[in-house]
């Protein structure tokens, strides 16, 4: 195994050796492998935007096999999914990438101010199809934030007692903050410091923009002069908010867009230190060369941060 | 074991033989056995919509051992009702016709925007009374929504641990979405998807009218130019959204209506690749011999698509 | 065992030799031993109306041995009571008559329109007394209602495992339907048909007035000319729509009234093919001696209907 | 063991031998041993009221211990108190006097109208401390009575199981009466025939006023013109709705008052039939000397009535 | 072992040999040990208030390890924090400090009048990490309190039978009582009778003020002339309050300040009888030199009361 990636794993000292193998399989698979970076592959969109908005571009992405063969083609470190989808390839590409087993989703076809996903998958699925990981996300600033904290808390302490590794989506999200607060430097950070604080092993957040949302928190950036004018610098300080870096974080590549997008802000989460991205629509909605050369160009990116 | 069955079961990787047995039960049984279509006679009215107005058109139809013996004779695939109407016939009929047993049910002398379906039975119940399937009601777009899809992910996991089959009727309806909503083409392809990711082996839905629900989805559906112009189109657009047609999709009857109107439907769903029908109302609402002439009409449209 | 008996047992099919032999016992003890009708002394008004306005006119019946006594004497089916009841005589009582433990109640110190019981006693309760069956009372109609439903649904499945019969009281009450609504002919017969759909053994519901409350059901009943005209028409009505007669419904007696309102109700029930009666206060609220008078003169009627 | 105490064991027929004792240890403790008479020592106002306002006024009782002093001393048949109060005494007292581990609890830093006391102690500490019952408030009336029903059932059977006794403190409060109605002679007649259905064997109310809070009972209360003009008849009647004074009820002293208040008072409820007292402030709040004087005065009027 | 710690241990004589050893285990580390006074790190501001409201004035409190080696060099009695922070530090700095897993924790993205933190830790988490407490928050005056009353009641029963200690922060917040209510003398010495009447074994209370909240305690402090001009008398109030000072209660520090204003408030609760201090914010948001030197002063002045 990489230096890195035994360094990696030695921050993780209160976990059984069955899940810090969990954690060196994702760290060690796909082109990245013992890097100590990663780019995982999730398709979550079909149950949280519908199927036309996610496949309809991309039909080939209406099947569930493609999305297997487009991470494992592509290198990827891992994919992530709901139930449905991992049932759907499971046994047909056992052994081919490991796989991390979306527990709760949300779908659009309800709104609501304070979210709260459903649960739709069990610690006991991600074993029968043989995950490496669990994942879950919660929204920080829900009314029904507590809920999830307490739904990913009982997980989670299951998940590490089997050997399985946990990831955590913190997306602040609901009546507690604005629409731009979602994505402010100080919330995202939040964000990474709630997740690592539930336990998690891996964080995943969305790149944060320089707004500020909460006045006590702005007054510390003031005096303390905590530097966030660039993309890089508001990476830099989440991957602090995470235990000073000792907890993987890595960013969403947020809605579909230009190649040219995608790879200028892959570039500051590389320069700000960030682990690695977590790429859904920027590539299963392109056709699957493009996907795997833009893909490949986001791994080159990471690997030479 | 016809070619069709065993390619239709092999996309259900992730399941244990005994799943896949009940799987096959289903498929293999009634005047459809070994085609891959089905036919399933569904009698949840009386619980749904009360006793008259369900059996006093065919007051046959008060009595349990009717459905059973219209189903054995119309030569279905399965029958599918709630804990009471089974166990008034599980016994005299067993081993006579695959049997789902419906989880959840509502009834009508409550209203309410946001609906949620009672608890009714157990997978217990299922096994005890030699059911092939479990059978579970969700309603995306009500506020209880979440609630539904945590009990089914419980119940689902529950019954493929003991090798029932599961099937989810998908029926959108609630305070997030119009009246005309619940049939759209967006939102019906959608509640497919959902059945899928929350791991259904056979998915229920009404078939889809050519109205768009959400304007996020009509962006797509323009965009791209699905076509949804014919129901045959909209039942192609469905299934695709059913893991590209790798999971069963069948559809409902809706309220009874001619004869002419119901074998229009139909061929309609045939064409379009739909796995067959589920049909109440439009049977057993009928004299016996009424309906089994209908059925079998129906099961050849399926027959020949 | 009666001919009669026999055929009532085989409608159960689904259910275990020991739940047979309990609901057997139910029909084989009394006056009405065998005759395939159940005359049964229910005492919860302690609970639901208050000890004053139940027992003060009697004062006998202040004392938990006196309707062990009264039911016994009578030559009752069996004794239906609220946990407490059924502790302060079930050893003294031991084996003298078959109990129905009712396992959820209401007081009415505390009112809303939406009413749902207190859980009060558990299978395990049921046991240890020795009872035949349990009791349940449901409110279609309610708010709650779901809650009541998922309540005996658990509670059924338990009691049948352990060899115990399900008694159902269905009063549809709540903010689903008006106040003459709770005896219309429709919702009485629907509330039949939700209680066996549920799986009860036996089901109990108010004498039905002529009142049709739901608009839906009113077209079915006057397009089917359903005859309501006359209350052993709408038993009858009520009857079929428990399984057309296949679940044994036994009528409430309803508040205290004169011998000859009584005896005119039961003449309609009896008429009707009602398989009894449960008769509370109009039976513990009179002085011993009438009330067995009262019980006898019911019982032969339903004797020799 | 005396006569009037294994009549009073009679009674309790559903019971195991281990209650029985239980209940026999309570009845054959103290000064009142043997009587069939009960005067308990309760102290749970440091978690209703506050510190100061149940202790300041005697500061001996600030520690944990003096209760124990007092109650021994003084001969009481128990005493009762939550959790803290009980594990700060029963290893030190352990066998000097039976105690009742009070499983629930209300604090007064918030109000609100459907009160609920928090649970804040189990069977299995009762056990562990070695207590010879558990007890528990329940407020009918309140909109949250059904919820404490529904604990006190669960935690009944569970300690029946285990050979402990079950007192519960029955005190209607809540939305659905008036503030005076807490007190009326229809009301805590109610309490204690709700208490004695829900399985209790010694039942807590509080003397009974004149006044009558329900319409539907001032129509019997007049009808049948049960006696409620002075306290022993009131008494007589709540006893006599306790299962015709076969289930024991004792009766709380309430607010700090003079000492002639107080005899009085129990003058009243030893005349009407009453099983005996129990009584907080009016004893710990006194000097010790005073405290015990006045319980033995109480003794000896309950002993002599 | 010190006289003073065994008699701190027999206060506790409900407890097993287990719980008091992880009792003495925090009485018998640190510059302290011996004492019967307790200096304690808490940090779960991270959770509580934002990461970079709590580290960036001191930037080396990111990093887990930090806190830990604070701890240690410091010579606390125990180290307190979430779980995620213990996860991060439990291993490397196994056996070198006692630890406290903080059970719940409140985030302060989402606000909400009576708030009610989510519980983010098990006992088996405790176990697994090797500490010797749980640690858990109760919001006394919080609608929600009930709640988390029963939430500490179950943890507490489960800690104390695997031998751990109980920490309990009780905090008044919420919509039952005013801003300056939260550190009112009534309400902070109610809040300590709450957490020891739940069972803690050691209660950790905000320093009082001279505020009275409630009125029905404002009439017993004036006609009992209780003293609370001086922060040591009030400290001594709230000690007694705490079963007469049988029950271990340590005082916050508080929103960081200046030195001089933190030893002045040291020496009150240090003269009142206080069992000792947590300091949080006051402590790691300074430079590590400054912080020991500071938390050496309070060590002293604890030590010399």
């Amino acid at each position: 195994m990489s230096k890195r990636v035994k360094e990696i794993l030695s921050w993780y000292g209160s976990d059984s050796p069955g899940t810090l193998a969990s954690l060196a399989r994702l760290l060690n698979h796909g082109r990245l492998a013992g890097t100590g970076k990663l780019v995982i592959l999730p398709v979550d969109q079909g149950f949280e935007h519908g199927p036309a908005r996610s496949f309809a571009k991309n039909p080939a992405g209406y099947d569930p096999r493609y999305h297997f063969e487009l991470a494992v083609e592509a290198g990827c470190n891992a994919y992530a999914a709901p139930l449905g989808f991992l049932e759907a390839g499971a046994a047909e590409f056992a052994g081919d990438i490991p796989m991390i087993l979306k527990l709760n989703n949300s779908d659009s076809l309800y709104g609501g101010e304070d979210p709260c996903p459903a649960i739709t998958g069990s610690v006991g699925d991600a074993l029968r199809l043989g995950c490496s990981a669990i994942g879950f996300t919660i929204y920080p600033a829900s009314g029904a934030r507590n809920e999830m904290y307490a739904q990913i808390r009982e997980l989670a302490e299951e998940a590490k007692a089997v050997g399985l590794a946990v990831v955590i989506w913190s997306y602040p999200r609901g009546s507690g903050i604005s629409k731009d607060g979602e994505t402010a430097v100080d919330v995202v950070a939040y964000a990474a410091q709630i997740a690592a604080q539930l336990g998690a092993h891996l964080i995943k957040v969305k790149p944060p923009t320089e707004h500020i949302e909460q006045d006590a928190a702005r007054k510390v950036y003031e005096s303390e002069k905590i530097p966030i004018g660039t993309l890089a610098e508001r990476v830099r300080h989440v991957v602090q908010s995470a235990f000073n870096g000792r907890r993987i974080v890595i960013f969403s590549g947020g809605a579909a867009k230009s190649k040219d997008a995608v790879i200028e802000e892959i570039r500051g989460i590389a320069e700000g230190g960030g682990f690695g991205s977590i790429v859904g629509r920027n590539s299963f909605q392109r056709p699957k060369n493009e996907a795997i050369d833009l893909l490949h160009e986001i791994m080159d990116i990471h690997k030479n941060a």
